[in-house]
C-alpha cells in the first residue's frame, strides 16, 4: 500500500467515525432502537474497506487545483456512503452473508430483531433496505453539507446523480445477464464500465475535481485515467474473487461460480476450452471439487494468464493518460502507484 | 375533489410523462431491456395516485411568494418521484402485490424476467430494490436540474434530504413495532408523524417554500397546518384500509389486519373491548369471517367514531392556523378545502 494513500484512509475513517457518532446520537434521541439500527451501519462501513473512491474524490479536488483540502477530505465521505447504502443493497441481491470478514447487514439486522419477530429473516431484510435508503441520505447530506460554495456543490450533486445512474445501469445489467444463459464478453465489458470504471475511479474522481471548479481539460484527462483502469479493477477483482485468500478478501470466494455468474474469465474459459473442459464447465457442481475443476480450466485454458495481461495492459494505457498531463507531480506519482496497485493488491 | 387541485394533476401528470419519455428513450439506447425497464417504472407512476406531494410543493411555492410558477411545477414532480421510490421498496417490505389495481414493480420485473431465469421471484425483487433506487436518484436529479437559482436550489436538496431521514426514520419506527408484542397508541402516532404528516405534508409544502426563498414565519404556518393534518390523513388512510371500497382505493384491503400491523383502529379497540373481544382480537383467523369480525368490534367498541372524530377535530385545528396566518386568499381557500377533502377521500 502506498504510503499518502494510508494516510488519507486514516483520515477518511476519522471523518467517518465522527459521522456516525452524530448520527448514532441523533437517532438514539428520538429511540434507542433507531440508535442500535445506526450503530449497526457504522459498523458495517468500519469493518474495513479499501476507500478507494473517497481517496480518489480527494485526489480530483487536488486535480481541479482545490484549496481547501480539508473540507474536500470533510465532503469525500459521501462517496463512501453512498457506496456502502449499494453494498447493502447489493449484499441482499446476492443474497451473501458475509462482507469484509463481517455479517452483511441485513443479516446483522436479522439477528438484532430475532427475538422480536417471527419472521426475523423478512425483518432484517426490509431493514437493510431501509438502511440502504438511509445511507443514499447520508451521502447526499454530507455533499450538501460540505463548506463549499452552493454553485460548486450543486455541480457536484449533479455528478453524484450521474454517477448512481450509471452504476444502477451496470447493476440492471449484471442482473440481466446473470440470468441470460448466453452471455457475450463485450456485454461482461460493458458492464464493468458502468458498475466499476465509470462508478469506482471516474466518478469519484470527476465529483471532487468540480467541487474544485476542474476545466474540461481536466475532466477529459480524468476519464481517460479512470476507464481503462476500472475495467483492469474490476477484472482484477474477478481473479482475486476466484483465486484470492478468502481469509483477505474478507468475501465468500467462489461466489461468482456459486452463483453461476458470468465473468471475463470464465467466458474466456468457455471459449477456449475443448470437449471435457466444456462439459465440466457447464455441468460444474457446487462441491468443492467442481469448483476446484473449474478454477483449473480456467488456468489451463489461458484464460488467468489472458486476463491478467488484459488487466496489465490497461493500467498501462491509465498510466500513460495521466503521465502525459498536465497534472501535478504529486497527483501524477499517485495516480501512477494507485493504478499498479489496483492489479498487486491482494484483497 | 377540489377543482385546482384536478388542474395541477394534470400538469404534473404531464410532466411525469414527458419525464419518463425523456428517460426510456435515454434507457434503450443503451439496451432495449434497460428501456423496458424505465417502461414499467413509469407504468406503476402512472397507474394512479393522488399527486398530493407535487401538488403542495406547489402550493408551498406559492406560499413563500414564488413568481415562476411554470418552473416550479416542473420542478415539483422530483417529489412525486422520491415518493414512488419509497413505495417501490415499501412494496417489497410489505410483499404487496397490488398498489393502484396494478401488480407492484417487484411483481411486474417478476413477470417480465420470468422466461429468462430459473428464479424470477428473487430477481424480479432485486430488479425493484434498483428500481427504487433509480428513482431515489431521478427526484435528486428533478430538483438538482430545475430551472431556479443554484443557492435556492441547494436549499432545496437540504430539505429532502430532511424528508427522506423523517420518512426512513418513520419506517425503521413502523417495522420495529410491526414486530413489538405491545405498541403504544403514543407509538402509533409518532409513526403517522414521521411517515405521513412530515412525509407528506410538511415536507413537500416546505420544499417548494423554500425553493421560492420562505422567510421562518412561513415555514411556521407551514408545520401549524401540516403536523395535524398529516396526522389525520394517516388516520383516514387507516380507515379506508379497513372499511374503504377496495375497487377504489387500488390496494389489497385488510392488509393491516392480515399482517397483524397495528394502526389506532385496532389499538383502540383493543384497549376498549370486553373479554370475548379481546380473545377475537387477539386470535382473529386470517379467513373473511375472522376479519369481518375484528371490523365488528373496531365499530362495536366506538374507534371508528373516535377515529373519525379524531381526525376531524385535527383538521379543524390545521385549518384554524392556515387560516390566522398571512398567506393569501387564494392559498387559504385551497389549503382548507384540501384539509377537509383529506378526511372525505374514498381513496
Amino acid at each position: 500500500m502506498i504510503k499518502k494513500y494510508a494516510l488519507l484512509q486514516k483520515s477518511i475513517n476519522q471523518r467517518l467515525e465522527a459521522f456516525f457518532k452524530h448520527k448514532t446520537n441523533e437517532a438514539t434521541g428520538i429511540s434507542p432502537f433507531l440508535g442500535k439500527l445506526v450503530k449497526e451501519k457504522r459498523n458495517f462501513v468500519m469493518a474495513g474497506g479499501k476507500r478507494i473512491r473517497p481517496v480518489l474524490f480527494y485526489i480530483g479536488y487536488l486535480m481541479g487545483d482545490g484549496k481547501d483540502k480539508k473540507a474536500a477530505l470533510d465532503a469525500s465521505i459521501c462517496i463512501e456512503l453512498i457506496h456502502n447504502y449499494l453494498l447493502v443493497h447489493d449484499d441482499i441481491i446476492d443474497q451473501d452473508t458475509l462482507r469484509r470478514g463481517k455479517p452483511t447487514l441485513h443479516i446483522t439486522y436479522k439477528t438484532l430483531i430475532k427475538n422480536l419477530s417471527s419472521s426475523p429473516e423478512h425483518l432484517g431484510t426490509s431493514l437493510a433496505i431501509v438502511g440502504g435508503d438511509i445511507l443514499a441520505m447520508y451521502g447526499y447530506e454530507a455533499l450538501s453539507n460540505a463548506t463549499f460554495p452552493d454553485n460548486k456543490k450543486l455541480q457536484a450533486i449533479k455528478v453524484l446523480n450521474k454517477i448512481l445512474s450509471d452504476v444502477t445501469i451496470g447493476q440492471d445489467l449484471d442482473i440481466l445477464y446473470a440470468s441470460k444463459k448466453k452471455v457475450t464478453i463485450q456485454e461482461i465489458l460493458r458492464v464493468a464500465e458502468y458498475k466499476t470504471a465509470k462508478y469506482t475511479i471516474e466518478g469519484p474522481l470527476k465529483l471532487g475535481a468540480t467541487l474544485a471548479g476542474a476545466n474540461k481539460g481536466t475532466l477529459k484527462v480524468i476519464s481517460d485515467y479512470a476507464l481503462p483502469l476500472g475495467i483492469a479493477f474490476q477484472i482484477h477483482d474477478d481473479i482475486l474473487g476466484m483465486f484470492g485468500d478468502k481469509k483477505r478478501t474478507g468475501k465468500s470466494s467462489d461466489s461468482d461460480i456459486k452463483q453461476h455468474k458470468q465473468n471475463l474469465l470464465l467466458l474466456y474459459a468457455k471459449e477456449h476450452s475443448r470437449g471435457d473442459q466444456k462439459k465440466t464447465l457447464r455441468g460444474a457442481k457446487l462441491t468443492t471439487s467442481g469448483i476446484e475443476r473449474v478454477k483449473k480450466i480456467v488456468k489451463d485454458t489461458g484464460s488467468l494468464d489472458h486476463a491478467q495481461a488484459l488487466s496489465r495492459q490497461l493500467v498501462e494505457q491509465s498510466k500513460g493518460a495521466i503521465r502525459k498531463s498536465s497534472a501535478s507531480k504529486e497527483v501524477k506519482e499517485f495516480l501512477v502507484e494507485l493504478a499498479d496497485y489496483i492489479i498487486a493488491r491482494k484483497s
